[in-house]
């Protein structure tokens, strides 16, 4: 099954990537207009697929994700149209030299080839990433959940038609119906037809792809972020950004999850902070330092500094310095996005420098961590490994580099 | 024990990562320097390693790689001065831009953090791999065959005191002397610690980092290389062409495997490219196009278009058109190198784009896929797989990039 499905999609990334990026910019365009165009149809299958969630009993936050309205399929379509619009990355020269003996070197960005998707029970992700996937001349194998199957087909089938349109293939979007755990294992070790997997789902779906996958993989980790305030913060940014960073959208990997202070200003902005995040509804896990200066705060524990909440929830820590908040970031981060807040340069420096992860932020929010804020029009995942690309992966990271030499018969 | 030698990668990687390139190449030079001074030291521990491969009952080719002599020592040493001569990679501003809300965003070239490389009986390797990973401001665990161990010891040895000699921590460069197949699977699943494995050996090792590895890898895989000789080929150039990339180094992973002849050239070319690689020693396996031709040919089987013979032995096919040269390439192909003769400029096009290989060469040996031929100084790799880089691996493979972002207080 997954040699069919692999050969097919290499088949089709072959011609993919030599299209034209007007036509892959055509291809996303009529996508979008289809998807639009079609969204009753596509409701209804969405419908189907609500029914039987809700008839097993799932819960409330999954058939959340799972719900397609009219204001998602027309985000699906505006996703689309803005890959659509983004400069292609396919074919740039990226360097070029001579060697000694006259041996012209291009070094050109191409195409990984054939990309695929393991996701959750949210249909939006089928178009975002098979726009993102089409858009960098890649194919791409689509593995969604079970409870999405119907949408997922329904979509799919809009955007293969989308391609045959303007002539490209549509295999270059698949969708693997087998929604089975040997299913997804058997797509996790397709290393003959698979360029790189993209796991978008929490942390079971990690272990399992970091356990099973044989193919190259991006892992879209998860996000321990902290804001540390630093003695030299102006402190009304600080707290603009630690209220923001954890209460905008507490849910999400960018979201702030431990807030570190410097004591000098501790006794001020720990108090300040604790009264605006309780009063966005935040429940405060401190350390004995803080918890003096807030007696509300639960006790925080050691499981606590290295928990991703995703939830109104935020460690609070004072640190004597700034080498100890470092420490700390380097000990419980996960490589996400780490902000400092402060006024003072050197403190920025040391922090920048020090801390090894994806995205340092500088008197910023964390929550600026993402494909569409950074300018990528979407993304299809935020890498917290190091190899290939950190952090929010737009078109770019769908593909890599080759190299092409031009000689008059050059020999060694 | 991997836990250990894990957690002091990474605080070593701490220190180098923030390093300037200046200590670095002060590193790297009194690095050659002391394998160039203590070469006598190197070769009695190598004597050691001889002596017990040897009562082991190793066999010659082995034991040829197992063994250090003045010279190789000497190139040893010539390899880190080169790197040394290097540009630095590490912290070069790869982009720039302002968000919509005036958030400066600075994409920077940086350190992985900890690298491993598993190889064979290679001691140079040691010296090599080192000189490539601190150069790019990481730390290396090294994991060397058992038949190395005292080479390897002494090596790094001279390798952890240059370290210190400039103020970086010595555990930047560690050796596993536990050399079990234990030992390798751990540190291929030390994902806390190691942010990316290169395996450099033979398909067993790397279908033991395909099954095992849970860190991220770069596949060193094999190169089954063709030289496709065109309707429109010089043919004199294609000779040289042919020749060189089949005997100037057979047992190496960029020699080429195959030779694909368009039948129009093929009453010439097949002819006179036998003779010559003939009086090279070289072996022909032929399609019965190519042994009508040429009667000394063995008849090629299936297996023989799909093997990476490593010796004096070259496949023949001859081919009606272009395309099928490429339907060959792109079903045998390796994703290694992959050489067209033409002048054809039409037809050099067509297969640059129709092939996906890390290098394709046009009118050039395939000898030429190679870190230093590029000029890369040396190379840990040459990576077949399309994600994180293709091709030779050089300093600048052994970083990525992640992103600053300053602002005033910006929030979503």
């Amino acid at each position: 099954m997954i040699d069919l499905v692999g050969q097919r999609a290499r088949t089709a990334s072959h011609e993919i990537r030599q299209s034209t990026g007007e036509t892959r910019k055509q291809a996303l365009l009529r996508m979008a207009e289809s998807i639009a165009g079609t969204g009753s149809a596509l409701l209804e299958a969405n419908a189907s697929d609500l029914d039987q969630a809700e008839s097993e009993g799932i819960s409330g936050a999954l058939v959340d994700r799972l719900r397609l309205t009219e204001a998602r399929v027309a985000g699906m379509a505006a996703g689309l149209r803005s890959v659509a619009s983004l400069p292609d990355p396919v074919g740039r020269e990226t360097g070029g030299w001579a060697l000694y003996n006259g041996v012209r070197l291009h070094r050109v960005r191409v195409p990984l080839g054939v990309v695929a998707v393991i996701y959750e029970a949210r249909p939006n992700v089928t178009a975002d990433a098979a726009g993102l996937c089409i858009g960098s001349g890649n194919a791409v194998i689509l593995r969604g959940s079970s409870y999405a199957l119907r949408s997922n087909q329904a979509i799919t089938h809009v955007l293969r038609e989308a391609l045959t349109g303007v002539g490209l293939p549509a295999d270059g979007v698949q969708l693997l119906e087998d929604t089975t755990r040997e299913a997804a294992r058997a797509l996790m070790q397709a290393t003959q037809w698979v360029d790189l997997l993209v796991p978008r789902g929490g942390p079971g779906l990690i272990e399992a792809v970091r356990a099973d996958a044989t193919v190259p993989t991006v892992i879209d980790g998860a996000g321990n972020c902290h804001v540390y305030v630093d003695a030299g913060a102006d402190l009304d940014k600080a707290l603009a950004i630690v209220v923001n960073a954890k209460v905008q959208r507490p849910g999400v990997c960018n979201a702030a999850e431990t807030l570190l202070v410097h004591e000098a200003v501790a006794d001020r902005f720990v108090v300040e902070a604790a009264k605006a995040l309780i009063a966005e509804g935040v429940e405060l896990r401190g350390d004995q330092r803080s918890k003096d200066l807030v007696p509300d705060m639960v006790p925080a524990t050691d499981s606590d500094w290295a928990t991703e909440f995703l939830d109104l929830v935020l460690a609070v820590r004072v640190v004597p310095d700034l080498e100890t908040a470092i420490e700390h970031v380097r000990h419980y981060g996960t490589g996400h996005t780490e902000a400092i807040v402060t006024e003072d340069r050197a403190a920025a420096d040391r922090f920048v420098a020090a801390v090894d992860t994806a995205v340092v932020a500088v008197n910023v929010s964390t929550r600026f961590t993402d494909g569409e804020e950074f300018g990528f029009g979407a993304e299809i995942g935020n890498s917290t490994q190091k190899l290939h690309v950190r952090g929010p992966m737009g078109l770019e990271s769908l593909t890599s580099e080759r190299y092409v030499l031009y000689g008059d018969g050059q020999v060694r």
